[in-house]
């Protein structure tokens, strides 16, 4: 069927709380970003979003967990540097696990069904 | 870490286009419900959405698609009676298919991992 009409697959895991989204692909690039660039400004930038956004995002995952993700140390240019808790280590770590081939098998299953 | 969080997962699959949406798991209910039910306003009706918005659906479907997915008689009251054609079942059982465990694949994961 794909060799005739250009057909692709897409698939997508995340977390809620309540109903409401807490992690995805894009919120775990932007905390692996902070995790290896040690700043919210540069995981900022290598995504191609503006600080405000990425706070906000850390912010609301944060709120909705109830624990820190980030630390952050305010002043100085883009915002001083930050680190992940132990938390978002352990969260992120874990929704790896999750993911982790989920996109691989659902390709496999694709190209071998259409 | 779900035992001290109301954490839940989702997963989603889905066929693209040219980057457009093509068939998802809400077209799949729908294309599925045209087919058990035989009318579109029927199928609407179980979905909880408008005919007209289920007939949008389906023609943009067949835009993308480039053939016919259902075949409409119009008139009578609701719309007439409508089937699937031979290529939308192919393309809803290839669907059924490719999405067929990976909910369950990523649950099982889920239970394991949180």
């Amino acid at each position: 069927m794909s060799d005739r009409l250009p057909l692709q697959v897409r698939s997508k895991v995340w977390l809620e709380i309540d109903g409401e989204p807490l992690l995805g692909s894009g919120r775990e690039e932007l905390l692996r970003l902070v995790r290896e660039c040690g700043s919210i400004n540069a995981a900022a930038a290598g995504m191609g979003i503006g600080y405000r956004k990425a706070w906000t995002s850390i912010d609301a995952m944060e709120k909705r967990l109830g624990f820190p993700l980030v630390t952050r140390q305010r002043g100085g240019r883009g915002g001083g540097e930050s680190a992940l808790t132990s938390e978002a280590v352990d969260l992120l770590e874990r929704y790896d696990r999750l993911t982790e081939g989920v996109r691989e098998e659902v390709d496999r299953k694709f190209a071998e069904i259409f």
